[in-house]
């Protein structure tokens, strides 16, 4: 494909890049959701030199070569699909921070090539776009998997049906549907939170699992709150990770005392979410959660916030 | 509860007990399907004389002794629940052959409870009734399972989200879905199919079955025709049990070669089923299933069908 520079107006633009939750206790893998108050910002601009470069990173220590960073290299693999006469320059603003479990590398990865798309006049649908963020989060984690990159460009509820070809289903969210998610500042590496897993689930698990899954669909479709709640279980990955976050078992059942549809890991952890119905009732959580951490005098950051339905969002212009 | 009977007209009741499809390739032990045109009849009719009885059993060598029967047990379980001064005679006309795969004994236990709940002025609801007639699956294959019971009291798609405490979720299906279903002429236990199963799963094969749960359920509520057939795969049971049914590979390879959504096992077996969206479809898909199996020389029925979205259906009065 090739792009005619000259008809395209934009050279720079500013874009929110939202932290995300995967998995969502049974969905291991394969669900995902998007937020709306956490979240990194970007600035892209077209450069008269072609390929990719990083040329400026606040609030974290990222490496600035663009092979070594997540956003450097998912948007080396979408120039590698699309011919132009420019390069871009990329700027990195986070807040999320990495090893959080809230999608910190997913963000970035899923900014530089949403950002590029939209200089470029919109030549990738934002579904394409998740295949290049991919190789983002191949970098950072070793495994090009799309539980956080699809829901910080889709928006919503993210099903990733199948990674080989890559399927993923966008599920709207209930419109009263919050997120309070808790940050204990330990880091917890995916590759370490990868290794406690087991190779072989019972099969009895395994149906119990799908069956939360079809309950959890089910339920965001039919905007069934108590469904959703139902379904947020998991005996597969949970008890095995969950030993490694200080605190969970404390936090989670503060969290279902104080209202919250269902709880569980973020990711791989470390943070730690849950869900519920309407801000008032997140907000509690949050408090209640917060006094677990202050108690325990662990250091945290604790996020509420609605589903963000949109995805990643143009600040300016 | 005490129910005055003097209030009530009616005293016997038609009904036609339609089969069912369970586990739909990839929601082993969770989803079901109910058909329209396959099924038995039942007649059910109040008595002066308490407890149940079954009068005549048609077009199967079935036990008439009530303890034996799949019918009787789950009548007996609803009397449990509810008093009443009367006492019912059932009687059933088989059509569907048992061990068939398409839910015979579902079918029976079903219509008892609901041919009774019928009498007694619908004191309980179809989704209590399914309880009741678990005992007759339990009966019948060791399992008090609802995956044929719920679709065949329910209708339409159904996701038994846990069997304990039971929570069943009833997806009404796409308006254009149509099922065709062989039943190869052989029997092929439930128990027998069973112990082929093996206990553990991998990890990734598990993911790979509850993305494709989730892809079934969200193609079911979008009515994305394309979306279930991409879900319909088992690389978990299927493999295993396929074996045990003649002619399985190639049957399935006809199916999807004729234009099915999707094809697999029908419950434990032996029948084999596809999916397909449009009547001109599932009857090619039939056509071409009959060639297979006269081509082998195996006996065989039959059966192209709407997805039957109300259940169980009053013939008369």
């Amino acid at each position: 494909m090739t792009l005619d520079f000259k008809t395209t107006i934009m050279n720079e633009i500013k874009i929110f890049c939202p932290a995300t939750i995967a998995n969502l206790s049974c969905g291991f893998d394969v669900l995902g959701l998007c937020l709306e108050t956490a979240g990194d910002e970007m600035i892209i601009r077209k450069s008269d030199i072609k390929g990719i470069r990083i040329t400026k990173i606040v609030g974290a220590n990222l490496p600035l070569e663009t092979e070594k960073n997540v956003a450097g290299v998912s948007a080396l693999a979408m120039l590698e699909a699309i011919e132009t006469e420019f390069g871009f320059e990329i700027e990195i603003y986070k807040n999320i921070k990495a090893g959080s479990g809230i999608g910190s590398s997913a963000a970035s990865s899923a900014g530089a090539v949403f950002g590029i798309n939209e200089l470029l006049g919109r030549p990738f649908t934002r579904k394409e776009l998740v295949l290049f963020a991919m190789q983002g989060e191949k970098l950072a984690s070793g495994n090009a998997h799309a539980d956080n990159v699809a829901p910080a460009l889709l928006g919503g509820f993210t099903l990733v049906r199948s990674s080989n070809p890559l399927d993923i289903i966008k599920i709207e969210s209930p419109s009263e549907l919050y997120a309070t998610v808790v940050h204990p500042q330990i880091e917890l590496k995916t590759s370490d939170a990868r290794s406690v897993l087991k190779q072989t689930v019972s099969l009895k698990s395994a149906i119990t699992q799908w069956g939360n899954v079809g309950g959890l669909i089910a339920g965001l479709y039919t905007k069934d709150y108590d469904l959703i709640g139902r379904s947020l279980h998991d005996e597969i990955v949970e008890p095995l990770r969950s030993v490694l976050i200080p605190g969970f078992d404390l936090i989670k059942q503060t969290a279902l005392e104080n209202g919250a549809l269902g709880s569980g890991i973020s990711g791989s952890g470390p943070s730690i979410f849950a869900l519920s119905k309407g801000k008032e009732t997140a907000d509690k959580i949050a408090k209640a959660m917060s006094a677990v951490y202050d108690e325990m005098n662990l250091p945290y950051e604790i996020h509420v916030s609605k589903v963000n339905d949109e995805g990643i969002k143009i600040v300016s212009p």
